[in-house]
């Protein structure tokens, strides 16, 4: 319950049009001393999975918040809003898989509530800007000292929507792992962790072949892109505790023409 | 004339230089208690047509403010800069068409007071850039409780530039009108209003042809992207209350290769 | 050393990630009070350099605060992290180049201190994120009041690594100079001065002749962009007061298809 000092924002909407402060504006003239912290509005349009990506290995670093996130391809069909509960944080958005990556990082969902209840909406809502028209003016309640169970009805966490996990595979010398994301740096992120490298018996320091999308190369497991030479691939553990792959002074996604959703091998050589 | 809590940035600048910070600035060192919202940096540059729509879509959703926009070709030639009382809020700006229409969104024109007092401007000032040298700090002042009468001599609001108008024809069962602008996800919004659907005839869910650039396609009136199927067309009230066209899943304005400044035919079909 | 009510940032992250946000928490959980600014979060990947002109160029127009900076090839290795006291304001960062103009340009550099206490850092620093995990956490820590000497070691002004300083000849009638930057109107910004235009002997109003990579134009010395035809070129001073070449209604740079690093002559014509 209680109030939150901060709403977090995260959406595809893009930065070229007014749509993320119409947003703000809504949550300003509900409630004026909260503040606002955009996360990103960048996601590639209607991409739900990266948004979800994005938001769960961000909010953690964020102070206590009602996190808004809005990459919502069904707007205005039946696919419910809804208010998470999690740890520190309470999380609004559509429910299509979203938001539970988040609310797992965070601790685990507590509770969900649907929105329902229109008092806490702007009086008239379109059908393509439920971020403007419902989420925002419920997370500036929220904010506010609205308690989630005036928002509408509680469901069951095990129904909201999740999206099928990245895949990882594990074995002596060997790990398979989908690519979650790639950076501005054109650095590649697995869904491997530092602690399938240690099941998987890899060595710091030591070499390995990556494959991806029929290319083969060599790289070293290092810790940071200074420990290989200008050009080459270092394998490390990123600042998200993720597998990742970066070339030193270029980029690693390029080189390889990776993909968001790739599946890449890493192998250890001798 | 009472003092204003919030400033709004509304430019062509960019984001890649330290352009909107120095702007940011520059009010942060006169007016530290006031709040600074981005709307949007990334107006096409010089495009006025363009920043004065999103400015006017978007001033309504704001608080009460100085709006300060700037997409300004004429930077440091005769052209005015000007201060438009309009409703809850103070525009501040270029006098070359980019300030009215959102002056009319908020009410309309109450008074237009020409920038001529450098006391409200920086010491200095550029000839490339009034909105450090000038509109911030003039914005600034405002919030302060500075009264406009105070930054220069009266105007005519009907000597205030304006922007030619879109065209919009209606008749029985066809509307034609001027795409105004195009989002990032390739939504297509056009001149037109749910008002003119109404006068036209056309009935919610009823099938309409395009023709747009010679290309002509089917779709149909609903009211949001999930009324179609996937990879089909929807025309709807989108939530600036005007008549757009999107595709489930894809682009519309990719698909029409439409551009802002075309025009589109709507027609009823059997 | 007293305490700073804000902190501005400068970094290569880009905008579609959450790195930014996860650094502006670790500010907000640390100093609530502290307001943050964005100087820009698209330099170009690496590109020290460029961070370096635009933190120098964007300094002096905001208020006393903490910068931060981060274009950081070299994290997680040996180059060390600094603080640097210059007038009004505390630089922090990596010791690659990237804050000494910015230093310079506020009045000069007072003192520099290594960051080596890890207690003014997260608990757990990881090795490719050290925005997020050293520099925000320590500007937070400065931006309350804690002294720099407490950060680590002072270092002597002169150890601090500098990159090459752009290149500048100026004789009668000629002047030869770097592109410094492009900004995203094209407009080509040299490192020449306008006190260089001077010493050249250029007067104001007349023709100049433009050489870069091979091909030659004609442009006028002029103070703003419509002091030339349409599509006409314009040597002017620009507002950080350098030399710049502009195409009025166009881009300099897409004409005369120049990079930053390039050279390009000026010379008086008659």
């Amino acid at each position: 319950m209680g109030s939150w000092n901060w709403i977090s924002l995260t959406t595809d909407y893009g930065q070229a049009e007014g749509f993320v402060a119409a947003c703000r504006g809504v949550i300003a003239r509900l409630a004026p001393q909260v503040q606002v912290m955009d996360v990103t509005h960048l996601i590639p349009p209607q991409d739900v999975r990266r948004g979800a990506e994005v938001l769960a290995q961000t909010v953690t670093w964020l102070p206590p918040a009602v996190h808004v996130a809005v990459v919502d391809p069904g707007v205005g069909t039946s696919r419910r809003g809804v208010c998470v509960s999690a740890g520190p944080a309470t999380l609004v958005g559509p429910d299509n898989g979203l938001l539970p990556p988040a609310a797992d990082a965070l601790g685990g969902i507590e509770s969900v509530h649907a929105l329902e209840d229109p008092r806490f909406w702007l009086p008239s809502v379109s059908s393509t800007f439920h971020g403007r028209d419902i989420f925002a003016p419920v997370a500036a309640h929220l904010a506010l000292g609205v308690d989630p169970a005036e928002l509408g009805p509680l469901i069951p966490a095990d129904d909201l929507v999740r999206l099928p996990p990245p895949r990882i595979t594990v074995g002596p010398g060997r790990i398979e792992a989908d690519v979650l994301t790639i950076d501005s740096f054109g650095n590649v992120q697995l869904a491997a962790t530092r602690a399938d490298l240690a099941v998987a018996g890899f060595d710091p320091g030591s070499p390995v072949s990556l494959r991806v999308r029929q290319s083969a190369r060599r790289a070293l497991l290092g810790q940071t892109f200074g420990d290989v030479g200008f050009g080459e691939l270092v394998v490390y553990v990123d600042s998200a505790e993720r597998v990742a792959i970066a070339m030193n002074g270029g980029s690693a996604s390029a080189t390889f023409r990776v993909r968001e959703g790739d599946r890449v091998v890493l192998a250890r050589t001798r």
